[in-house]
């Protein structure tokens, strides 16, 4: 029992009966839902539709072993698959044996540097992406996405690989459009956004309970795909009109393939699947913490590195597709009553019997249907609000966000976010440099100072406390110091300056230099220069440093030692606003 | 007079009739003593020797006219000099007429770069670079003006532009090392190195002031260079030997060439020439801002940019080679005793006195003794000790001025500071990505509020108190959760979490986003979160976002507020360090 509960998972050893039935029904309902965009991924990853099945099986049970999230269902997912096309189909034609190997080998190589950053503790880097960024990037994405998808609605097949000179074509030659095509295609569309931003009030008017409906909404897009297969079958759409099918799904349970990506393979596949590996953790991670959130759990951001790292790397031998913790599968997930990781493992057993018997069913599934099935999904995560929010809140951050979604759409994936990097950090830097500096007094009957210009405070005309609200670096003594020759300017009677730095958490090598030079020129106008509240940190450091030696003021522990010190020989007057 | 007064700068007018007699003799010693080093910086450009004199005549009136530094001496420098052959050595061959008319252009461009960002107050920007960066690129540049001069020391002619092959040759013939040329550069060097490393303190204790002393400092180089010339011209040492000479030196004024230059010109030369205005610029702002402090003076970093583009742009007409604030021409004008700006107008007319009539006696001066001027001068400008102090101060600042002299070194130039540039960067990332939190209490008696590991302080064992020293932004939100989470492990009673913010300056929108979750987080552990001392331009932000909306606890205005409305239902203690 000792030996089982060191190789079984966690959370199998502490298996709790009352979870076992919940956990068997939702992984069936679970997989029957999955099917249509698991196969629709595949595709939109360039790769033939079985592969999206295979990589739902093993890459599933290796999460459910290392993985940290309980409910997170990982798989093929959109943001994957659309990276996925955008890297491989530059390097290779889709659907050819070197594609297949590349994507294989993108799913390896990214799968390792998972591992690799698991292992080393790294999960801190997605905090390299700010929210803006990443939710810019996932806007920006689904846009792609719905762009891509709109000549499988058309029925149309533009030449060019390149999404934006495939609209163009199909612009030229609107009159072209499939009709057929187009009967099946639009009332798919319409049923599923009427589904999605709906049905979901109806049923709620026609007594349904919130849990109920919802899953009657997810329902729905299965219900679609099954209808339209059911209407190519019966009126024969394919072979009659050249309705475009799914075609040939092959059957059978994948083989373990083992390989190693040559050398010229890592050489141009290490960039991408790093960025690819960035953007898994970053998504998985923060869905399986919103998820534990919701469900009163914690989860360890290394070990979900791991679980994805080592998923991908059974996907990169299984199969041969990246996979991703995905937004929608693991609502999916929830929404049928997964409890825990047990419903994946039944999900990827379940999905064992389709391959093996099953699957060709799908071989005339309409292409049209599964593209309005992409797009309404890929429209629901254009994050509108949060752009709103983020716009609201903070200009700068609204604009990294419309950036990066500009920047992925007109520059692509990499581009796209290296801008939004860009831009978020280029924010932070302006900020920093115009600093808040404010005139502080002390609040009449108590020890805290405030700025003279929002609270009445008292002030002794002889001292300035200045309080810098920043850390001192090399790009902001300028502002700084022109704020102080201000106030000097202002106030010709001043004899102490007290710089207040109970804001300041980092002074650098340039600001320490600019002080003591701030210092000697004071001195030169018999004007002597305090410090007060300087943290215990900075205090360390500063000790040894020729600005404490040359220092012409005293160090005070706090403004009100300071105003206490000077208000002996001073009068106090009380400042009006 | 008042039209008089409008036109002629203001120093003119408000000239001083005590300062006429120095600034005379100041401009006629000056001009004698920069003659060498004009010469060289120049043939270090790679342009004819005399372009050094002509520079030195109407850029340092156009610089007298607009700038705003009293002493500062533009003219040829050795930054620029070996900038200008670094951008311009790829494209043209050293000498040629097409290397000249690029060189022109350079200076032209830079020059109209550096007015345009002095009418637009652009003077901030000179805030980009940090001082370790500073230090180190000029570090690094003068290690490589000393590698590019050693091949005139040893009398060698090594095949390739590059200093790198060039030396690369000269280690592997080092048998062909020319005697004669030895003969001289030897001396000269050694003369050189003493008296700028022991001549003074020799000096002193022959009872000379140490202002004459330094008088004395500044004359040997030109007194060796005086020697070098005689003892080639009385042994005949270039037609018997073969010692390198500067060779034909044209006499005759400069005449005023107006040109544009070709769109191919600016596009080639535009990035050059923005790092060589932006590096001029902090050079020149920061040598004037020095002198000016020692004189108690100020100086306006915009006027002083317009005065250092107008002076590039006559530079660009009369005479066709970049100019720039040097270090040891100003050192050699102050020395000499210049009190105002007439001084270098005295000295441009002393110097066109020299082109057109005295330049030819320095046909016969050898190289070697001129490169040996140049080494000495390149050493003194390596600063060990700013590299000791941000070290010691700071390893990360320390490692940025290592980083970018090396840069300079083994990248070049413009690689040297942008890897500079880069290293300071990440270097405030990772800093703020490691912010310091502190938990607090209330030095007793007081208001104030200190850590608890470094004062002893009262308490409230159910209430943390926490002061996060940064600003909080996407890249340190674990860090700050992570801490917050040990806290309550390690004080499991805790029941109100109050922030303190006094420090925090800038909330991005990841991060108020995750606040919002955080509180939600310790609401479901029945933990209230409260927020402290919110500056006031943070709380105008905060007010109308989703956190304050949600927020579990209160905002109280001091951190000692929220502890006394604490401690009338809980009981005080006073923390043992």
């Amino acid at each position: 029992m000792n030996l089982l509960s060191r190789i079984l998972p966690v959370w199998l050893v502490q298996y709790r009966r009352v979870n076992l039935w919940p956990d068997l029904i939702a992984g069936i309902i679970f997989t029957v839902l999955v099917i249509p965009q698991s196969l629709a991924y595949a595709l939109l990853a360039g790769l033939p539709p079985q592969v999206g099945l295979y990589i739902s099986i093993f890459p599933v049970i290796a999460y459910a072993i290392w993985g940290s999230s309980t409910v997170q269902a990982v798989g093929p997912v959109a943001i994957t698959a659309i990276m996925t096309f955008a890297v491989l189909s530059p390097l290779a034609a889709p659907g050819s044996p070197e594609y297949l190997t590349l994507a294989a080998s993108l799913s390896l190589i990214s799968g390792a540097l998972l591992l690799l950053m698991g292992f080393l503790h790294f999960g801190f880097l997605a905090q390299l992406l700010s929210r803006p960024v990443i939710s810019g990037f996932i806007s920006g994405s689904s846009i792609l996405i719905v762009l891509s998808q709109i000549k499988y609605l058309l029925g149309m097949t533009p030449p060019g690989e390149d999404t934006w000179t495939q609209l163009n074509s199909i612009f030229q030659q609107l009159s072209h459009v499939h009709s057929a095509t187009l009967m099946i295609s639009m009332p798919a569309l319409l049923v599923l956004i009427y589904a999605r931003y709906g049905l979901t009030r109806l049923l709620r008017c026609l007594g349904f309970t919130s849990s109920h409906a919802a899953f009657i909404v997810r329902i729905i897009p299965l219900l679609v795909v099954l209808a339209g297969t059911l209407g190519v079958v019966c009126l024969d759409l394919d072979h009659l009109y050249g309705v475009a099918v799914i075609g040939k799904v092959i059957e059978g349970l994948p083989g373990f393939k083992f390989f190693l990506p040559d050398y010229r393979s890592i050489q141009t596949l290490a960039i991408p699947a790093l960025l690819m590996a960035l953007i898994g953790m970053v998504q998985g991670i923060s869905m399986a913490q919103s998820l534990a959130i919701k469900r009163q759990e914690r989860i360890d951001a290394n070990a979900e590195l791991v679980g994805l790292g080592a998923s991908n790397l059974v996907a990169a031998f299984y199969g041969g597709m990246p996979v991703g913790g995905g937004v929608s599968r693991s609502a999916v997930n929830v929404a049928a009553g997964a409890q825990t990781q047990l419903a994946g493992v039944v999900s990827a057993i379940v999905m064992i019997g389709v391959v093996a018997g099953a699957a060709h069913e799908f071989a005339r599934l309409p292409l049209a249907v599964l593209a309005a099935n992409i797009i309404v999904a890929a429209v629901g995560m254009v994050d509108i609000k949060a752009f709103r929010n983020a716009w609201h809140y903070d200009r700068a951050d609204g604009l990294a966000l419309l950036g990066t979604t500009g920047g992925v759409i007109l520059l692509g994936l990499e581009g796209g976010i290296m801008l939004g990097i860009g831009l978020s950090l280029a924010t932070l830097l302006f900020r920093a440099s115009k600093p808040h500096v404010a005139v502080i007094g002390r609040l009449p009957g108590t020890e805290h100072f405030r700025n003279v210009e929002r609270y009445e405070v008292q002030t002794i005309p002889q001292v300035l406390f200045l309080r810098i609200d920043e850390n001192l670096f090399f790009g902001n003594l300028n502002a700084i110091e022109t704020r102080l020759t201000q106030e000097l300017i202002k106030n010709t009677g001043i004899q102490e300056v007290v710089l207040v730095m109970s804001a300041v958490n980092q002074v650098d090598t340039t600001a320490m230099e600019v002080l003591s030079e701030l210092n000697r020129d004071l001195m030169q106008r018999a004007i002597r220069l305090h410090l007060a509240e300087i943290k215990g940190p900075l205090h360390d450091r500063l000790r040894h440093s020729p600005l404490l030696r040359v220092l012409s003021g005293s160090i005070y522990l706090s403004a009100n030692e300071a105003f206490e010190s000077f208000s002996t020989v001073n009068n106090i007057s009380t400042a009006k606003l």
